[in-house]
């Protein structure tokens, strides 16, 4: 892992800024952006934006702001996304296959996204070798020496619940350092190993909390 | 909205601790369980659960700790998870198809699930009229008054980016409280409404920061 001493917090904002910045380079009217508007685009003031991008080097301009094309470049670079990632998908279930169609859809039409779905796994028989955007679904059984092979670092864990242990240490095992898991558990993986959940069911429960009485 | 002064970190830890509760309360083999379990099985310290929960009363007993159904019960009142909230999802793409098959068989098949998707909307003529788990696709010009009709208070939004915008002020013009947003946008609504935004592709590229050199 790197640059540990940068807070979760900063990294996670740090997407929400490249998203701005293609935003704003893809529309082309403007070659530079001030902190007021990256964080107002962003959703984050303008001095957090300026706090959390100081972390990483001197991007900016005082009183001129940040050139677009170039802190895009940088943003890239820090986020590990100017070179393509490999992922996996376990679970071949219909959040797995939406999730699969969206992520190689938009591989295939946008050039600047650079993760990239090589691999759906299930262990259901019936699913096995059906194609989804041209990717074949394959036994759990090779995925482990399908993430050494390939060299995968990425995976998405689609499964339920009782399963989803059991297929992040098959995916440590092969050499997986990070994890998007929708499984409602949580996993326990090695320290090395980074996992990032969601949890739509816990998202709709905490919302209910903030409903007014019906 | 209720408890302005509780943090919403807390509000986020409440689902999981219901969701262990039911899990013990599942399997059945013990009616009290202390802080430390509690965490264990959470994710999260022994102190930090005690703390949570004095918020909203005193649930335990020094040195035995809590009653599994009773703290149950009460969270699920706190989260105002005791009684059936309608949804409406906006978006008959593959990902919002896949949430709500996945919503509507849980509502069908767990007791004390208490989220229903009760309506489907698309602006696609081409879906329209079709039926998922006995839901029909409904064009967007009904949403609003769908959504006031059925007195809907949650909404879930899978909607492309520039569509979000447009759906989320329909929404809240029929009177909804809380989003669950999908949409790789940040929604603008008044104060009184909460969102909840999970956005795989921020997700993803955030993970990627945290890869070694490959």
């Amino acid at each position: 892992m790197r640059w540990n001493k940068i807070s979760d917090a900063v990294v996670r904002r740090l997407p929400l800024y490249l998203r701005v910045l293609d935003e704003v380079a893809r529309v082309g009217e403007t070659q530079m952006i001030s902190s007021q508007e990256l964080g107002e685009k962003a959703g984050v003031g303008s001095a957090l934006v300026r706090k959390d991008l100081a972390w990483f080097g001197e991007f900016g301009k005082q009183g001129v702001g940040y050139e677009v094309e170039f802190l895009r470049t940088e943003l890239k670079r820090i986020l590990n996304l100017d070179k393509v990632h490999k992922v996996v998908l376990v679970g071949a279930g219909s959040l797995g296959i939406a999730l699969a169609r969206y992520n190689i859809r938009r591989f295939e039409s946008d050039d600047s996204f650079s993760l990239k779905i090589i691999g759906l796994f299930d262990q259901d028989p019936t699913k096995l070798g059906r194609i989804y955007e041209g990717i074949e679904v394959r036994p759990l059984a090779e995925l482990e020496s399908f993430v050494r092979e390939n060299n995968v670092k990425m995976a998405i864990i689609t499964v339920p619940a009782d399963a989803a242990q059991d297929v992040a240490m098959q995916l440590v095992k092969g050499g997986i350092e990070a994890i998007l898991n929708f499984a409602p558990i949580k996993l326990n993986v090695p320290e090395h190993v980074r996992v990032a959940s969601t949890d739509l069911t816990l998202e709709l429960q905490r919302l209910a909390y903030y409903l007014s009485g019906e």
